[in-house]
């Protein structure tokens, strides 16, 4: 690899060494990255082969030295120097939050998460997986839920191509198992003190290539559906800890990470939030980077208020809680689960795309960010939500629409209204259980109906100023200019019909 | 009026007697009715023209015995008898709770609460008051939402025909009373000693006028849309209770009253949370038939456990919370209110005939009920939800629908699931956020979409039955038999569309 590279790109040093010991429990490797008077120290990984790894990922151009730091004498003291380049092209390096409840890349354009799911797309062999890298480049998505594990689930009876450890799968999957699993032990066919580094060198390219789109990869690293297939919800807890820093040594240096430490952490009943918090910990003491950092809920919300969680990752269709979440919480709430869009049985997976849409459209004109999922039964068993491949639904338009108008919104993003009394003096009883409004400021209002369908509706502006309005279809995708330069009180008509926004901008 | 009455209508006698005094406050006058061993003591009023009445309302057939008792000579010791037969047509007596959760007659027909509201139809004059009560011949709904006093409100600027004191009108309504009356004094004009007979006469009129098209009357007994113009939110702790002995002399003995402390209580904020306890047990004391009790919210519930609620009246939207309700309060749960259908700029009144239908459907699939109002806007400012006049929604039409499945669901009505085992071995997964299901026993299932579509559902269905299947189709008012004489394990195919229900029931 070239020692010449792009800030937030990454930096590999590879080593060869030989050893007769297991080098993924004996071997310690680490390296410092100096830039001046400042250093960030990394750590290494076992990439087999008799290889050794470090990666870095530099956030300041120009000459950064590293020197390394191991117990094999051949990995240790090894010098250098790389020279870093200013970005190019989407490159705009790793998310942060911003202003407390937004997103921002580091290089301050405004980041708005608009994700999908496609839990185990990256576990489907090479021709599906390029069905889905296709699918993504055309979608309006720039983050990608994703496990590390492989799942087991309905819909979900493929073995991965390979597995994480060494070892042989020995137990034939069968539906009992769905019952009474937890009553039996954990599958004990893994050899738990050897990684298998082709796995990772796989979730490694599926980062890159989601990169390559402009696209974060939101990485799950536990889930709890697994069901005794490989008992990768069960593992002990060293061996969790150690998949852990194998995990953070491998992909940290990839600024499109996001680092989610569970999906449904609370169907994992082995176990308990003190497990998470050091996980979390963990985490934010092995990455040097300090990815965003999340853990998603089935019924119990996660304690987001904790200070290793970066933002929200919420599961609820209740997206009109967005404020109280907001204020509850001080951080970017993102609702990566409120139920798909689908045909399937399940109740979350059979939303109408009508739904879905007005759940994204409630949550972000609230002040927040929704993630969206397909899950239309196929024969082939390939459905978006967790395999990838294609998008039937009528969705995803709809959202590359809001999109547009998330990216037009003034930087940071909108705010839900503080209290009623601001409601009430700009927007008329703006929040009501099924409908939503926020706003940036007094430079920028939005009101959404949803499935309300007001003939005419009143703004008291501020008196002064210079606006234009414009009466926005969400479903039908049309934007229709009302008012050009109104201020103070305007009443403003509107046709009588589902699913319209009203956006009210300050003229420059 | 004749000595020979139905049982559930009510009896009247009338009697005359001069007097120099206010009658209003100095007279008393009560009857004792008695059945055998048993008596009913019942209060007189005064109704005018030296006119005092006693009303009474038998509850079995045969003979019963009166004799009054008063401060007034001519009014003590009078005596009769009343013949009370089998009651007939439409008339199936008051309304009570059965089985803790729902209502019957007391006959013991079933009732099944599907309201509507039109606030002060009552108070526009006889040709739109004749308009309305054709409207509701023809319309599904079973009881109204009314209130005794008039209405000040947006689209509510008319004065009514009389007032229920002697006294005239002083204050010219504006526009600017709605921001500062509470810091003026309450208007000075009435007489508070005197009643109007004549107000209450008319109000007991369209109380018969509803009972004779078989609607319950739910009167609003307080209410806050009055800003000034009137005062009766604000009147004197002793003329509350005046009003609320004379009301109750006055209407308690038609069988289709029952009593509503109050629309929005909440948002009175000159009596507190005694003054409603001290209201209900007044009510609750003075009326002998133990008319059905409840209050309406604006923003928080009261109390709907304490022992003199017999049944919860909601404002709200979150329809799904109905079995945390039914739960928490152990009582009939009726949401008076989820907001309107129709057009006009507040939230709670441009609802989509969709979003009002599922909200009926979310209510009534979860064992409870849901009233209807709408408010599209008019030249002639008649909205139906306070001045009635005609119909212009679409949900009518489909409430009608609604109403005849559940007056077909076996009494005395639906229960939510109590857990999510129950509900997974029946209908899987059938409790999520945005769908409904209930349940009678093992006899009868009912699940409804809302914006879920799944193309195929899953039942297991207690072994051995025999059960037939149908799928409803909400908003375009279809049923379609699906399957005849099924039981365990039963897979069926739905179209993919929104609003459907499946209903599921044992065959004879």
């Amino acid at each position: 690899m070239s020692n010449v590279i792009e800030k937030w790109d990454y930096f590999e040093l590879a080593l060869k060494a030989d050893t007769s010991d297991n080098p993924f429990l004996d071997m310690t490797l680490e390296a410092d990255f100096s830039y001046q008077h400042r250093t960030i120290t990394v750590a290494g990984f076992y990439d087999g082969d008799q290889t050794y790894r470090v990666r870095f990922m530099p956030d300041m151009e120009g000459t950064w030295r590293y020197v390394t730091r191991s117990n094999l004498a051949a990995l240790d003291g090894q010098q250098g120097e790389i020279t870093c380049v200013a970005p190019s092209g989407n490159n705009h390096g790793p998310v942060r939050v911003i202003d407390q409840y937004h997103f921002a890349y580091a290089d301050g354009t405004p980041y708005h998460p608009v994700g999908t799911t496609c839990y185990v797309w990256n576990h489907q062999g090479d021709d599906l997986e390029a069905q889905t890298m296709a699918t993504l480049k055309d979608a309006p998505f720039n983050k990608m839920r994703m496990c590390v594990f492989p799942k087991r689930y309905t819909f979900n009876k493929n073995e991965p191509p390979c597995y994480p450890f060494e070892g042989d799968v020995k137990r034939e999957w069968d539906n009992s198992l769905l019952d009474d699993y937890k009553s039996q032990a954990p599958p004990d066919f893994w050899n738990f003190k050897r990684f298998n580094p082709e796995y990772f060198r796989k979730l490694e390219r599926h980062i890159l290539d989601l990169r390559q789109l402009g696209i974060e990869a939101d990485l799950i690293i536990f889930h709890p559906y697994d069901f005794g297939a490989w008992g990768f919800d069960r593992m002990p807890a060293e061996v969790n800890d150690r998949y852990l820093q194998y995990l953070t040594a491998r992909v940290s240096a990839f600024r499109n990470v996001w680092w989610s430490f569970a999906n449904e952490y609370d169907l994992m009943i082995d176990l308990d939030l003190n497990d998470w918090d050091h996980y979390f910990k963990m985490v934010q003491a092995n990455d040097p980077y300090d990815h965003l950092r999340s853990i998603h809920n089935c019924r119990e919300f996660y304690d987001h208020s904790k200070p290793w969680v970066t933002h929200g990752s919420i599961q609820s269709s209740e997206l009109l809680e967005m404020p109280d979440w907001l204020r509850q919480y001080q951080k970017p709430m993102v609702v990566d689960e409120c139920g798909y869009e689908g045909d399937i049985s399940r109740a979350w997976g059979s939303l109408s795309a009508e739904a879905l849409v007005e759940y994204f459209w409630l949550g972000f004109a609230c002040g927040g960010y929704v993630g969206h999922g397909e899950t239309y039964w196929n024969q082939e068993e390939v459905l978006w939500w967790s395999k990838g491949g294609t998008l039937h639904g009528d969705s995803p338009a709809r959202i590359a629409f809001l999109r547009q108008m998330i990216e037009a919104v003034p930087a940071p993003g909108l705010s839900p209204f503080d209290s009623g009394k601001e409601i009430h003096s700009v927007i008329p009883e703006g929040v009501y259980k099924g409908m939503a409004c926020g706003h940036h400021g007094d430079d920028y209002y939005l009101i959404y109906f949803a499935r309300h369908q007001p003939r005419f509706r009143l703004f008291d502006l501020p008196e002064g100023g210079s606006y234009h309005i414009d009466i926005i279809d969400t479903w039908n995708m049309t934007i229709e200019r009302i008012a050009d330069a109104v201020s103070g009180h305007v009443e403003i008509e509107l046709p009588s019909k589902k699913y319209l926004a009203v956006r009210v901008e300050r003229n420059p």
